[in-house]
């Protein structure tokens, strides 16, 4: 097994992408796609998943993502986002996305879900990432969990 | 506890969406976008839930999606969708997603996942959808691990 | 005249698109443009085309097309195609297209037309295409009617 | 037989449409997508129609659209359009493209084509349009060409 | 003149968007089009102005904008915003712009500009807003800055 | 200093872009967003500096925009630009926004703005641009106007 490099906090790879949903990502009800959703928690992933690695990364999977409430247009959609735990070239990031109309400041939690990326180097191949080092008793109980999920996602292949 | 009002077989929810890759779906290394495809996802999930239930459906959650390979610019994407298990108001879709390349006729396995859909009433609340019923020795496996799933969610919850 | 190296079966070319029509797609009277469905018809066109020639392939002209009904928001539009005749380097397509509301299963057909390509070589250059074999007698009526109007077209020019 | 209650002029319906071709409009070659030159030929007929019939207006037919040449990103895109016959609710429109690169100024015919347009009125009906007026000598010869080529497709229905 | 209701600090209008460049947002050059980082501008500044006055909120004008550096595609767009002045339906919001490549952590300032949004009632009118309250020495400089390049707008009409 | 190798007439650098405002372009209101505006500005910035210099160009800065009037859904965009000034490497575009209506063919001036852009080499470097000679009356006074706001932009930095 080769020698990880180096390692890296859990804080080098919080992330946040925040985005004004506009009539463009309605559905057919006047709520914002499940589809437009998950294309940003795709790259709030992938912006993690690039800081953790320092190289482009690709989707390997998505892990179970709740909508608990629908969002509207007109309201702001803030994704955030850091590695909860990493295997050799896979990085689990965590997700939790929030909607709040700017018009009265209300914050709803609308989602959250776990990606796991794969680093890729300039072949196209999957790539060793640094370790991760949890500091908080947040990350710690988080790193603890992706843990878990890591070793369910290999057991289910 | 409300009486369903009637039933429906898996095949009346079979779907199938086709769509070829442009290079407006490319990421960093030139594959397809995984937002891309779970954007395509969630529609074919939208279709299957629509042709169950007589109702607008929206998004309820996205149980894991395993990218198996990636997807290039020029293929044609095929998604192929139906109904595995109904709740009271939920229906859990299916989704296999192949990648041909229509100038040699290659067809790759390329992602696969399972989303849930809820049907909504005019009033935007969910609403009572029909039973399923599972005819091939194939939808009847995939009724019993849907609803295998369907109660580790309700746990998990 | 160069000897044309192979013959394909219409059956080969034959390609399906499936597309939901959403919001993004409306025009000043809540139906869906008419440009957005030409454009899945020249992508449905290329597919067909693709999968004859074995090669990237551009459009050289659109024939009549004759959009008979109105398509709505919330339909799946359904383009079918296959190659109905071939020239030298340029194949006719023939599509016909149907819309359908999931909610309900009604199908309806709304426009068909002739989209004819050329497949182009690694120098952007028109280059042969192999012959085409029609099976059945659809087949066979589609290919002789194709044939008056790749000579009518000749003659247009 | 309703009293058509105004005429208008070819003049009045003359349109133009200039797009400047991004890297969002480019196909598999680095062309620009037929679909793409389409959609701006909708639009652009769209324009004299509704021009001349003083109405929102629905596309009910593309005639032949023939591609002479290849278009390029960065070059810019200009579509003009007049109305060349009417029929008692449809409007013929005729489109020519031209392509420019802005950068050395040469221009070249890509492409030209006719839309039959139909008026609709507010409960989404076909509606009665003025009658047309060609004045000079060109309009006089496409109001002929527009009046036959308005019999064959009464025929051919 | 009408008694304005309340006031709010300064703080309370701060906003901040982030977006991933894709390959869809590149110009001819490479580099991303200035017109999709205007457009990114024009959102931030109306979550800002929507903070701040609680209303649906348009663009009035763009004050300059100056580009320091290109953009590329792969970076970590991030916008920041904050309302410097209002007038009495007005709102001066200043916007600067950084731009991080994920993979190195690497953050350089690209541009910044001012924009002014007016709000707007249910009847489609400017509508008086909030007065703000400046609370740092930045905010009380910006304040006094925004104060001179309201009366020079005024002046200049 | 290098010697200017030409000098072009301000009439050579004429440049007009028109759009139909399409549902895809309005805001929370039903207007079109300002943001979709400024990215056709921008094009046709783009357009009369590549007219002016043969060269690919990137933009330096807008100056200030004003939006006199909303624009609507359904309406025609037209804007005009030419070149009013020219430093060693930038040319100062003045633009001119215009809305119509084609149903009443009522015209509207909504906006109007000055962008400078930079023309740029094979290396990604400013490169020397031609002189450029007002002619008319309206050419010579922009062309002055030009020269005051350059050196104001110069001192500004």
């Amino acid at each position: 097994m080769p020698q990880k490099k180096n390692k890296k906090t859990v804080k080098n790879s919080y992330a946040m992408i925040t985005a004004l949903m506009t009539p463009q990502d309605q559905n057919f009800l006047g709520y914002v796609f499940g589809g437009a959703i998950l294309k940003l928690m795709d790259q709030i992933a992938y912006v993690s998943a690039a800081r953790h690695s320092g190289k482009y990364c690709v989707t390997a999977s998505f892990d179970r993502v709740d909508f608990k409430e629908h969002v509207h247009v007109g309201e702001l959609l803030t994704l955030k986002s850091c590695v909860n735990f990493v295997g050799k070239t896979s990085m689990e990031v965590g997700v939790r996305i929030e909607a709040e109309d700017p018009k009265t400041g209300k914050v709803r939690h609308t989602a959250s879900g776990y990606v796991t990326m794969v680093a890729i180097d300039k072949n196209g191949k999957p790539t060793t990432v640094p370790q991760i080092i949890p500091e908080t008793e947040d990350e710690k109980r988080r790193y603890r969990e992706g843990q878990i999920r890591y070793k369910m996602r290999k057991e289910i292949r």
